[in-house]
């Protein structure tokens, strides 16, 4: 494996850190690699025997279309895209995103006035379905882990009846094979994202003092985020307990920073429409004993894993490098039941560092390092980094948190 | 109707406006509300003839389990509250969010070791819903309007098959009945997050000036609304095109400010998990003449269903209303579908003003009023204000936007 020039795991402050102020990359992407997308799901329908997909939520549409709104928060209205075999897609979306969605690639736009509950795009759906797959013909629906279908169940039956004897059968293998590895244009996003919100952290201990409440300090790394480049901060968890945490997923409280505490900060901020997912931990005042070795095992842990991270490496292997060394060091795993997972349009997605998810990592993967232990009474820690795989190694796209717990003005 | 002491359409200047520094009401709910939820709940399954009712979103779970946390956004794993007609509720949860749901008021958490994509939580699902339920009985889930199923579709449809005879139902208009109306405790966070933003919206003439890119003015007004108290901006989208605009829900670009330009921001910001949804136009120099009818039309419109909002009134009186107002100036109206929504734990929830929804206002229901207008080539305007149904009249929740259309420094 290799780092670049002159880094390696003996030294990690040769590695490189996160700038704020690194010249952000163009938004969007261009027609041709949208067109692309869609030429490679198209090769891989066509060895599934798929003859159309059906696509319904905003990553999936997102993906092919280039498609980027907030509106999507907004639960009332379905957006559909419909990829033939061959050709085009058709986005049938509600008139609300015509403009919009008018500026895109996307050659076919159908719209209908939505609200409309009694058929709320389901006749445009069936329509386009049925022009598109013979009767004995397949329609391709992600339906397996981490996919879910947004629309109504009820119109989802209501289309699946009307287009029968037309099958609905599984596609996940097909989005997932395609959204795992990202384009250069991706990599530069999530790159931007990690690189700025690694400056962020890198300034907290000038920032945070003892004191502070979880929730004044929430606020104030989010501001930070967005003024040094981040579109915004959808995802920002941690917690402050003495020794270690015991959860990972919490929102601030009010209770101020203590002496001994050790401070977690998890975020997942954007960069048109792509995240960073990464921790840092830091310790009020000096580390107790027990918080030094639990951030010295992580620390270790996630650099056999860097290691080991380059193509062909499956995700169990990643997994069960790092659950040696923290079970060789006496911790427990903690409980994510995974040490990190892919990263892009979402906050995690396929892979999962998991005991039995062989997938086997391929160039352009970008995927988080995450190990975390466990310790005595509900005392826990999460320490993380983003990478993408390389033809020869990896490239770190965090900068890597330091070897020794940073201390905090208790 | 009656709008306070000294308030009414003739007197928009007495409006209670929103004011930066109200103290924030508390955080979460306390057990008694909660349960209040779940037992009123239990009393619409008696009637709809539900066994158990199986919820899968993240509004869902918080509703009746208090249950705050931002991990959602994450796609791996699902969560599942399971409430039986009679007695508590039941939580199905990846292990990695049982620390944070046991400061819940949540009796039972049953928990998998998560990501498991061959059992992810389906087998304790089935048993939790198979102990409650006989097999003539009806599970129900809400797939109707503005519900989606947040599991992937392949273990539903297992969870489905396991169930068998047990028929799964829908159970949109159960959950919808009691979300709709909101208590002083939810109308406290929806307040505090509408007055926060529009004080600052009261600040933007201060702070904006022609040649400005909408993307600095969304990254300051972020970086304002969450020093003014709002935990996060999940939604901001605007535009900003000679005489108005033509998409409503439009990320930032890079274009500066011009002359005869119409900016429009529309947030939804959060407080403790509530949404705000309201939008403000401003006109970069002085207000052309098209832009300036626009606004006199939508700013009579919203008063007019002001005037209208009162418990009985139904959601397509108050649409033909607003429309009436619209169609008799000249204007059409725009490409939105409905003038205004339900709002709360979402962005956007049940009832909509549509010409069709004959919702009938109830006091605690929370909406907004949203009239939209289209004009000359691709121009367009939208105006939006929070209020709470009460039962006499309505309580204003956002401070009202001002009778002219304000101006910005070119």
């Amino acid at each position: 494996m290799s780092r670049g020039p002159a880094a390696g795991p003996q030294a990690p402050s040769a590695y490189r850190r996160g700038t704020v102020g690194d010249e952000a990359p163009p938004r969007g992407f261009d027609a041709a690699e949208l067109r692309g997308r869609v030429d490679r799901c198209q090769r891989l329908m066509d060895t599934a025997g798929l003859d159309a997909l059906l696509l319904t939520t905003e990553p999936e549409f997102r993906y092919f279309s280039g498609f980027l709104t907030q509106f999507w928060l907004s639960p009332t209205r379905p957006w559909f895209l419909v990829l033939p075999r061959t050709g085009s897609p058709t986005a049938i979306v509600p008139e609300i995103g015509a403009p919009l969605l008018r500026r895109t690639w996307v050659p076919t736009i159908l719209t209908w006035p939505s609200p409309r509950p009694r058929d709320e795009g389901v006749s445009l759906l069936v329509e386009a379905l049925s022009g598109l797959v013979p009767p004995s013909g397949r329609v391709g629906l992600p339906m397996g882990p981490e996919t879910t279908v947004r629309m109504p169940m009820a119109d989802l039956l209501t289309v699946q009846t009307a287009l029968a004897p037309r099958e609905l059968v599984d596609a996940t293998a097909v989005v997932k094979s395609l959204r795992m590895v990202k384009s250069e244009a991706e990599i530069a996003k999530i790159r931007y994202i990690c690189r700025t919100a690694s400056g962020v952290f890198d300034a907290v201990p000038e920032l945070v003092v003892g004191g502070q409440s979880l929730e004044d300090i929430f606020r104030a790394f989010k501001v930070d985020l967005l003024r040094a480049g981040a579109d915004d901060v959808p995802y920002l968890v941690g917690a402050s307990a003495p020794d270690g945490y015991e959860s990972v997923i919490a929102p601030p409280d009010q209770r101020p920073l203590t002496a001994g505490d050790v401070l977690m900060l998890d975020t997942g901020a954007t960069f048109d429409g792509y995240y960073c997912d990464f921790d840092r931990n830091f310790s009020v005042g000096p580390a107790s004993a027990a918080a030094g070795l639990a951030y010295d095992t992580l620390f270790r842990a996630t650099e056999v894993a860097l290691e080991r991270t380059e193509v062909g490496t499956t995700c169990s292997e990643l997994y069960r490098t790092m659950r040696q060394v923290i079970t060789d060091d006496g911790f427990a795993s903690g409980n994510m039941g995974r040490m990190g997972h892919g990263l892009g349009m979402q906050l995690t997605e396929w892979p999962s560092h998991t005991v039995d998810d062989d997938t086997e990592l391929r160039p352009g993967m970008v995927l988080t390092l995450e190990p975390s232990v466990t310790y005595g009474d509900g005392a826990g820690m999460v320490h993380e980094e983003n990478v993408v795989v390389r033809e020869h190694g990896l490239e770190l796209l965090t900068g890597r948190a330091p070897e020794r717990l940073p201390e905090l003005r208790s």
